[in-house]
């Protein structure tokens, strides 16, 4: 496992300040933290290390250092590694060190963001690792928890997945509902090429081998293949013969990915990687040195 | 199974709002949803029905109202069932109604919280299930998604759960750091009560029986065990005799949850209910009917 | 001149509400609409209607119904057309009526994006008209006002025109410097399409038939011409022989539109339409009725 | 022309913060600079010169400069010139120097500005100088792009013009409607004065010689003369006697302005050099130094 | 003691409902009431009455209404009074009905604004009363609470009395410090009058007599007499011989403000009015009828 | 008098500079100081002495120094004292330097802080030396000005009291109303209890000396007693006899405070503190240093 590019992905600036910002204002509160105020001079200085309790793939440390930077100021955060790189159990990521009532109530939301992205991250790793060597991708979906989306998508190109799109603005996708409507795949096609400028990718939704066939006439260049077997999909392969971008989607477990991918699709789409990651194991072990008051 | 009590937790009014008027952002951007204006004529309506695909506790009915008001106007929202009920498989939850480009513009928002939430409702009651008969109440922690903490926390109640402190501002619990710092157990209770006022309840971390016998006798009333074993617990459970409220806390599993709460603790407190449970399954069957432009 | 798709964009609610408050707010300041306090009783009413005093296309009304609600209750917006309707001068497009103060504290911020909007849409249609017959579609850029990008763009749907890409973050345009840093045209566009996944548009701009060759051997789907005369632009037709979706760009203007258009491009692109735009000439006749003090 | 004023205006500094991070937001969305994550390395800098492609009056110079420092950091942005300062074709206005993805991702969103403001800023210098040697002066309106008043308002400034009321709450301006729901000029204006407070300038409104001389007997010190020929401007002007100011209002353009002013008024607004300004045309050329990956 | 003027001032809409939200925001965090929760069944219902227990005048009802309406729905809030009436000890100033959860949830947002601007509006009246019968008007300074500012100003109108300016932007008043760097009152006035629009008020600052006449040589319009005796102030007034509007300030107590009043000064300001006022005493009286769970 | 505890409460930064931008947005709105650009050139330089004008104790320096800090930049400003501190009439508080319009259009924000705040720990003060030498603490209410309520309880903390509940939403506090809906003390005791977490402090509102019994009976242990006069308070500390901590609340006078504290109990809650309390006289004064233009 090494880095997944030598263009990583960059979250921007003002989405990382206002995310922690929000984050600060619900762990603090109107008070702050009592248990900080309540035991620690204001003097008394902290340094602490950032580690891993067990192996994953890093994401999130422009947050962490966000949060201890915007829980007021003199706090230092150095890290050693970056987003996407892969970490061992035990290994220090990054160290802290300031005023010790600013780094306990800090702590917590650094941790929550860099547990719950590097989870993300480290489950799609898996994912990107099992299907090595085809040509197929890993890519997202827009199955995110609400407010996190920028950065659950950041975390899934950190463990070398694809985003699909971010939102309903910034591409269509075509699905039975809007087909239902229109009345046959080729009409919902003509009707969103007409709506769409030129920058719009346009994917349509097929359900069968006739469907696809229909797509790929109607000038389709990407077209998601929907709950298929894995022989359906070899089929669907074959049929398009590299016209259009291939993704499949539904039913995508970590078991099964490989032999998604043996098909020859393009992409594989799953909420799996966002929806089904649990966090990865962080922590802040802490020194405080302070005269007692 | 059943509705966990006969005074629910309510959410804020506001919170609701603020929060999904920023899922609809995140996911709407500057152009909205492109393929329902490229496919769906203004005039098309859509019914819809959400349903449960597998059983479980619902939580976030109020968040996907909001979605489907916020989105626009004119989109009926009729709950057939209240947060916290359980719900079969196959069971309707809910129909909606109105435009349908409007519909469809929400049905993710709406269901990103309902599924997450959910899911965190249905593992909480399996969790105070597993410990029903008993007097140990099953609780919360901190670690929570970075913006998504009251409604996590409201969504453990969902589920028959109680909450810990929801932020550093509302109660003290002294930690290993603080005691080090204060010098020991008693210095560390004393500063936190001289400290607080008489509405901020202060816990105790102890990882020893010695130091559960020491924060007894400085007054403590509420005494968080740290990654004690059962033998240990009970141990603790004894020497307290009911003097202060008992957490255990610490490497708590589904197995193991039911063996810690016959050690007699009062509550057992886990991350794993918010930051370890999967999206429920819950989806939205939509039907549209519109003129064909 | 009639509308100008049965599949008209539609603005997000939230974008809607959020620019029309912040504008109300600009406009009211801490005391609101000093002269009506000092001039109008509390019960005066006021009945009012929207007319064009010049010929055009229409857009925002909704961000005109919105001032009138926003600023307080009880005021009525009913509209009499639509947004992308043509009208001509003297003809109604809504009327207004409800407490004059409050009429009166709207009726400034209703008009000037009304007026702004319209101006836009209108001169858009100008153009769409001059490629009129031809395959040719005009679209906007990224030139626009600071806040007003959403809105702007939406003008020109409403005038008939395309919408080049939202933001930065919706599809890629590899640019000359871009192209420098990377070595060539097809070191660019192969950066481009590893890093991006299927659902993001990537256009390449050239400045010559060499670059336009070059690119499209390196797959490219979406070619910008950037700066060429007519004569060359025939020829980059002739040479993409329908491959990629060329856009014409740089140097446009109405009385050169159309002899762009005839070259055979697909796109025409202009900040003209949008930076260019002067305000419609649309006023607010209000009849106020109310008793003195 | 040289600088307006040895007291320039100065905007507050928030408001830049503001507008530009929205600015920001709306370019970058979740995801930001696409094209610059694709094709340049983290490691790339960049240097850029911004530059005048024609003549013109310099506004929003600390908008741009935002644009560089909110991005991210390490930008450094330093202005040769300052706000109102003129500009030939040719000339270099700032330099720019960071990381490349930075000073690409803030390119659009300085210029934006910049082109916009000082488009008005030259506009209105050229009416500036039209009246020069009358006492006149030229102001703007309230008829302004919804959410850039302040910086609108302050690009008249720069471009030595005077500034109307901001809004509807830092002045009374007494129209046609107020005087009919009153009664008559005279009890308008009663009512005006014994509203505000003695801080708030009153302005009275009037279409004919007859209600000027109402208004100047009612006491009124500021006096807007609606819609009238230069004759009837300068009987205005003698019947007032220099007892009020007077302000020139309607139908204002450039090869009219002059002969207005002639007429001894005091003020001579306008929206055109607000909304009827293009442009300014500056451009930023950028050198991107940076190993390829 | 009757209502102060036929013509009311009115809060802008807008302010109203940020206000209170954010009041709701503070008052309910992340769990809201808990007690209400813990005590109330979801249904639960409440009537409640509003009274005054002192007599004095109301101001800030549309912010009491305002919290019982966006702390959920369903509440409704009936005044029988309107801002700027008197109100008699015991007498019923609006009654409250609905969900008793949300009843009780905005009962201490309504009543902090009420009390705190009913002080304001109560105090101020005393003072107008107590300078009833001379032409000076009482009136407001800029030293009020952060963020209150439009509200206070707004008890002061309802109390009878008149606004200062708002704030730093909309009006100029020239104090020692800007005399003493121009060198001069005349200098001072000159630079304010040439840099300002004719819709900005000037008020300058005089510690003397001399200082007045060069004032009003100056052209000055509007005088502010800095902490003068009353036989000072006398004299000022026959200086001034009706030219200028006469400010006195500083050191204005109720047992004075008569006797400033009878120099014949247009307006005497005082931040008493706004930071010495005390709450009224005003109660909500809650009926609970709720089926026990 | 010296300062209140070695672990001297904190505010979060988030609130310090949100509040102060806030303030900052109020008093200098879309055009800045005017007085300040009309007198003040570009290049005016400012030094300051912040003093005391009477004797008291200092809170708010954080919002001091925030509004000097974001009213723009390069404006120093250095504290000689720390919250907490008493102060002698005349003392230098702090000093502040920068560029002239800048220190000029941040002072009225940093004093309307700082005076409000510091003549509420001042009031503090008083109350708490009045009870010097008993065991009671005095502490503050939910009657605070909203949009302040964390910087007016961290001024009585300056003050040296303590802080009742901070919100609805951080602990329970049953009154009269929740009881007679419950049925009963014990009732409403036993719901509550139920329904918190372990870390929600449960405070009961009692009338009488029955009531007390009955709620000490049921487990609680934290009792307001409310409007008793001292002889039943001594009565109910006699009843008590240690088991729950007893507030006394209501009719709280500073005349009456020490006899109410030699009953025994433990807390003394009063909305005089915060609501009662006058701005302490604090100035800044200002040399200017600047060329004139």
């Amino acid at each position: 496992m090494s880095r997944p590019t030598s263009f990583p992905a960059q979250l921007p600036h003002h989405l990382v300040e206002r995310a922690v910002l929000a984050a600060l204002e619900e762990d603090l509160g109107l008070a702050g933290d009592l248990t900080s105020q309540a035991t620690l001079s204001l003097f008394a200085t902290a340094t602490a290390t950032l580690s891993a309790r067990e192996p994953g793939v890093i994401a999130g440390l422009n947050l962490a250092a966000a949060a201890f930077r915007l829980v007021g100021s003199n706090v230092n955060f150095a890290p050693q590694l970056a987003d996407g790189d892969t970490v061992a159990a035990g290994k220090i990521i990054a160290t802290v060190s300031g005023p010790a009532r600013l780094v306990m109530s800090a702590e917590r939301v650094a941790l929550n963001f860099l547990n719950h992205l590097s989870g993300i991250a480290t489950l799609t790793r898996t994912y990107v690792d099992a299907v090595a060597g085809t040509k197929a991708r890993i890519c997202d979906t827009r199955k995110t928890i609400p407010g996190l989306r920028a950065f659950q998508k950041y975390a899934v190109r950190c463990g070398g997945g694809a985003n699909h799109r971010y939102s309903l603005n910034d591409a269509i996708l075509i699905k039975d509902n809007h087909i239902a409507v229109a009345g046959s795949v080729t009409a919902a096609y003509q009707s969103a090429s007409a709506f769409a400028g030129h920058l719009v990718a346009i994917e349509i939704e097929v359900t069968s081998l006739l469907e696809l066939e229909e797509a790929l006439a109607a000038g389709a260049r990407i077209v998601l293949l929907d709950n298929m077997d894995n022989a359906m999909l070899a089929r669907a392969v074959a049929i398009n013969a590299g016209r259009a971008t291939l993704e499949a989607s539904g039913n995508v477990k970590l078991d099964r990915v490989r032999s998604i991918a043996e098909t020859g699709v393009d992409f594989i789409s799953t909420s799996q990687i966002t929806m089904g990651a649990t966090p990865l194991d962080l922590g802040l072990d802490v020194e405080i040195a302070g005269a007692k008051p």
